[in-house]
């Protein structure tokens, strides 16, 4: 198994060379799939005329409608994946994004004695110990600092710049179009509906945007961060990812009477055996480093058993800062700075089954005498203390939203107690429960 | 010249392997400068046995004060610098500080044919490109991950994960003391006196403040990440550092009526040709990453041409934390990741004479009529225009304190406009003139 993101790929040269003039050989690199990253990095690598990085050949389907007037005429523009084979191309940038082909392509890259830089987060969550180890065998490289949070530079500060340290835990907002859509939420009062359906019109969503809102994207860079920065190998699969659809504006009034918003958090934390993961909305606290966050930035926040805290934000997503981190790991490449190794030190582990926390639970009923009592007992029968009980005004008492915020217990408890619970009368809907971080 | 930071030292091993099992030979440390950092360093290598590192020599000045006893029995203790030379040390860490005699043993140690992990930032800033060469030509490295903000990877996350953009802009809060002292004047409304005495009392600023509160240490950082993020190399003492001393709790009343408060900033933009560099007391927005940032942390934020802002902040100072950055910096060189080239793409570059910002000037007068149109009469005469006139109430009219903002102007316009002021009657003070942050 490889290696640590982008940071495998640092050479004394990559840390000091701009990306457009680097050491060495011109490196021939070919970019397969031209949609916005892909434009992004051609125009970087297009745009200075001393680079040893050469843009050569634009792969994608139907590509004359995707053709530029920016790029070199002597670029090769085509629909074929297997010219990225061709015998004098060095490097191959794998952009087409899902499993399959790109699976299929960065194999056949690899055979071909290429090496490959990618942005894809679900590739390398899935399948990226096994095509490190065929990179590793064929003396070649595959880079993947695009594939968590864009232009940030997190895979190479955790690889590199903490690998003295011990991480225990990782947090953070990994998707910036959920994080997009909850801030309109919480800032205009709207449905989250209504704010979806705003962020497809401005195009931060896509037309089906499972992979961002229901936290399929997040949890393949959490898998990716986790292997990086605790060292532990997860399957993507088994880490509980939930989207942020059940979040109503009402949620941000609750929340912040108790000093926190809403956000959809990833988070991984290590035991030493099983590591504690999920992707879900979860309360933070307003002054944090979460909840101030706005739009369409990410943040992620790892604890050191030595170093503490540190705190790394910026564009997690974008044409061009997602272009950067491509480029900087095709530097590195350029220079010969990237070696695979086995890591012997990222070993395999489970997901954990549950988790302790703090909880929020906001519920809708029809509001008669005796329904908090009832709750109040369920709570009580298994084990779990109430911390607060919080009621706005100015709802109507047949669709009564109140909120009870419970002591820090085990995730499982809730969920039993809350299959209890929805046997009860009078309950509107089902409960919203999320967790409260510290 | 050389490169950029630990960033330097990446290796693929160092990037995946904890800081304690790395793979290959074990490598013999000796440590040289056995305080608070040294003692840190100390306990994360004798603390896994599994290490590949191995702590064999620490030294200091009357040694037997400093021994402590959970290291292995056969550590030697020396008050030798002499005995970092021996033959059997693999690596010398250098936690001594200074200018001197901290470049002599660097020097013997690679003359030796040690390689060299550093925290000193003033001994980089100063003789980086230096000693840089000096290890290029023996083949060695030399490491100072640690030298810049402790425990958060800024070097690395610059170096290497943000090789492929052009930083055009890099500044920060570099000094943890001065952040601390700022923070209880605005919070507490203290005297800067009282906060630093109460910082020396804390053991959070040294019994000689000098190199804290009067920016030298911050300057010293500044010339580093100029090299390492802007790819230029600055004298040190070329860069303007003004101490924090001025700024007196009324200062926060006024920065907080235009929503700002006031940060020791560290600065520095790049036109392509000079560097724009500055250490001193600013206005930073309250809401901003430096604004927000309270207590002794550190915040560094980039700007980079294609992948726009990243903000870093974690703890810039400390034992542990700058031991991480030590022990991450030793797991690389452990693993043969390092190999120190001469970095063609950092170019010599001049410090700008001059700049330009919005400003804040705070006067105190004896309060007479005509006071502010004679201000107003020197700086219209100096086409520089006043932007607000601020005046909070319950002062004296003997010793009035007020501010005008001025819209950008060039800091060699204010300060000739400044002069002319001091020549007006009823100026209780010297004017305090502060640059305003976009």
């Amino acid at each position: 198994m490889e290696a640590a993101g982008s940071a495998v790929l640092v050479s004394p040269e990559a840390a000091v060379s701009s990306a457009f003039e680097v050491a060495g050989a011109v490196k021939n690199v070919a970019i397969v799939g031209f949609g916005t990253v892909g434009r992004s990095v051609a125009k970087i690598l297009c745009g200075d005329s001393g680079s040893s990085l050469r843009l050569t050949h634009v792969i994608n389907r139907n590509v004359e409608r995707k053709r530029v007037d920016w790029a070199p005429a002597d670029v090769v523009w085509s629909d074929d994946f297997n010219a990225a084979l061709a015998p004098d191309i060095d490097i191959v940038v794998e952009l087409i994004g899902g499993l399959h082909p790109a699976k299929e392509l960065v194999q056949s890259a690899l055979h071909a004695g290429k090496s490959v830089v990618t942005a894809n987060k679900q590739l390398i969550a899935t399948y990226g110990p096994e095509l490190f180890e065929r990179a590793r065998t064929a003396g070649l490289t595959i880079a993947y600092g695009a594939s968590v949070c864009g232009g940030m530079p997190v895979l190479p500060a955790l690889g590199a710049g903490l690998g003295g340290d011990r991480i225990v835990e990782i947090k953070g907002i990994l998707n910036g179009t959920c994080n997009y859509i909850l801030s309109r939420v919480e800032n205009e009062g709207i449905s989250f509906a209504d704010a979806l359906a705003g962020a497809q019109a401005l195009g931060y969503a896509e037309s089906d945007p499972t992979d961002d809102v229901e936290g399929l994207d997040a949890r393949a860079k959490l898998v990716i961060l986790v292997r990086t920065a605790l060292r532990r190998e997860v399957n993507v699969s088994d880490i509980p990812a939930r989207g942020i659809g059940g979040v109503q504006p009402v949620d941000f009034v609750y929340a912040k009477r108790i000093g926190c918003t809403i956000r959809q958090i990833s988070r991984a934390k290590s035991d030493g055996q099983a590591v504690a993961a999920w992707v879900q909305p979860a309360l933070v606290r307003l002054s944090s480093a979460a909840g101030t966050l706005q739009g369409s930035r990410n943040v992620v926040v790892t604890t050191g058993e030595f170093g503490g805290d540190n705190v790394f934000s910026g564009f997690g997503a974008g044409g061009d800062p997602t272009a950067v981190a491509v480029v900087s790991d095709l530097v590195a490449i350029a220079n010969g700075g990237s070696r695979l190794t086995i890591n012997d030190q990222v070993q395999q582990a489970k997901v954990a089954p549950d988790y302790h926390s703090a909880f929020y639970v906001r519920f809708v009923i029809d509001d008669q005498p005796g329904i908090l009592a009832a709750l109040a007992t369920v709570f009580a029968r298994h084990g779990i203390n109430i911390d607060s009980v919080l009621q706005e005004r100015g709802f109507e008492r047949k669709q009564l939203p109140f909120v009870i915020t419970l002591e820090r217990c085990a995730n499982s408890q809730l969920h039993a107690a809350l299959k209890e619970i929805a046997t009860l009368q009078h309950l509107v809907e089902k409960p919203l429960a999320l967790p409260i971080l510290d």
